[in-house]
């Protein structure tokens, strides 16, 4: 059974993923490249997977059956284990509870070699639509307090199959950075009376010199304070605390084409770079929440995390943000 | 002039290095090695780098000629610029201000290749007192707020330069990592009346499961809730909050001797891996602080950070840090 622990210092918890008994060796020796034929995520692989628990499929084809557009699996080694109860409990000045939790796998695609940012903006949507769906039914499972969903694209990004596919993990405790920002709009709300995301986009709109692309609904910008270069945050223009509570009018067309475009972008620009996508959002059954406001953060993978970023929690940034956005504006798609 | 830029909606602040300049191609770009005889940090090259600040030399051979044991020189391509004030100003809702600071780099030893894990503990103890030395001079500057002492190990780690070398980065605030720890500190101390580090020293000597490895003055542990596989943090055994109030008696030997032990340990379990190490310290001037104390924190760069800790601030450690002590404790050096 995985463990959850928590630093007795700073509110932080680590997952201690005890089933995956990771030995020295593993660490010394490279994982081998996943083949096309061989890959659990491909059609025609569906017994390679656990039991789908979502999927969208062309006319009435049975789960699990091939004829499918996008999957929802359990991960097959996943970091927490849906089974059993939290079982608090302290050792010593520790704290521990069970690694209790869902770990699922959207398979964005049944063709092995097909990147997100290739896809049809109505399959990107789907990938949105899928995610919510699945958190809206996480969300009736009371142990769990908050699902985080996000995507490693690249073996530096942590992906360790290479067929394209997002992840959501359901926790059992709210994850101390979505606190944070949940705090932090807090703080500027009871000073201003308004949500700091809806003034950040504001005097974004206002400036010029940080947005990427903007649609009717969406706003893409390089953040004032980027951590990273080339770093992107989509956030919806009207305020919305809660990805899973998105209005069901425009549904996730808008936030598929920036997302779309951006990626695009940054495969001309960078490269094909790696990158990780996550989406902020509220917890679960704080739709009304004023102080906050969903977004995805892209962050392509471009630079080290070294000693001076871990001891401070500073980050060197060596693009400034309105740089990366005239090279990512400046670029056709 | 690079410039400190602080996240809006958390007290997160980035150094937007606008000098180094980098634009896409940098990044797409693979770095050159460096090659021994062309290293500006080898002995007979003290031209290509700034003049000293510190040296410990042989005999009395003059600053900046090649007779020496270990080199402090400024970075030559610097975070942070020494010259100037910091003209904090808001930006709309935003918050900047100069990035002034200090970017030192230890030069541990004159020879290209040899690694930290390899020198004698006296030379290793004459990084930790060169480091001690520069924080104390630095700490004169009243811009600055705190120092904070680092290392990268490997290009994985974030190195850019091969020789082997600890830096120093002087901020103009106290970073977040380091108040969050002190506060979480605090907390406990209002509670218990005790230091929390103290106390963690204690219970990890009566379970014994995580302790790698212990000396007069010092003690190794895997932290309980390790972030990494194989996290390594070095303590003083008695309660000292400050790393540059370090007695005179013992001073830094028992701490090189422990360090000197876990990296001979990396190297044999885990193949010589890259590595961080950072010195999590009270700021200046905090040297009678009962509710913290200072100490080495190790992480051998093993795993990728992923969508999901960047997400959440959760880490997913696969090897528990007891079996990371077994391992570490049973191989002999």
């Amino acid at each position: 059974m995985p463990e959850l622990r928590k630093d007795p210092i700073i509110d932080r918890w680590v997952i201690i993923s005890t089933e995956r008994g990771k030995r020295p060796v593993f660490f010394v020796e490279e994982a081998a490249p996943s083949k096309a034929g061989m890959c659990p995520l491909c059609a025609g692989n569906e017994n390679m997977t656990p039991p789908e628990v979502y999927a969208i499929r062309r006319d009435l084809s049975p789960p699990n059956s091939p004829d499918w557009m996008l999957r929802v699996v359990p991960n097959k080694f996943p970091a927490l284990r849906i089974e059993g109860a939290l079982n608090k409990e302290g050792v010593g000045l520790y704290d521990r509870m069970n690694g209790v939790g869902a770990h699922e796998v959207v398979i964005e695609t049944p063709h092995h070699s097909e990147m997100l940012s290739h896809m049809e903006v109505e399959d990107i949507e789907n990938v949105f639509i899928a995610c919510k769906e699945r958190c809206l039914d996480l969300a009736k499972d009371k142990r769990f307090k908050y699902v985080m969903v996000f995507k490693n694209h690249g073996s530096i990004a942590g992906a360790s199959l290479e067929h394209s596919h997002t992840q959501l993990i359901a926790l059992p405790i709210v994850p101390r950075r979505v606190i944070e920002e949940i705090e932090g709009g807090l703080a500027y709300y009871r000073y201003k009376d308004r949500c700091i995301f809806c003034d950040i986009i504001a005097q974004e709109k206002e400036e010029g010199v940080r947005v990427v692309f903007e649609n009717e609904h969406f706003i893409a910008v390089s953040p004032y304070a980027s951590r990273f270069p080339f770093e992107t945050w989509i956030m919806p223009k009207k305020h919305e605390a809660c990805f899973v509570s998105r209005d069901k009018e425009d549904n996730f067309y808008s936030a598929a084409e920036a997302l779309s475009v951006i990626l695009k972008k940054y495969n001309k620009v960078l490269n094909s770079p790696p990158y990780n996508f996550m989406i902020h959002s509220a917890p679960f059954g704080n739709g009304e929440m004023h102080h906050y406001h969903w977004h995805i953060e892209i962050i392509p993978r471009l630079t080290k995390m070294a000693g001076f970023e871990w001891g401070t929690g500073f980050y060197i940034n060596p693009t400034p943000p309105e740089e990366a956005t005239e090279y990512l504006r400046e670029t056709s798609i």
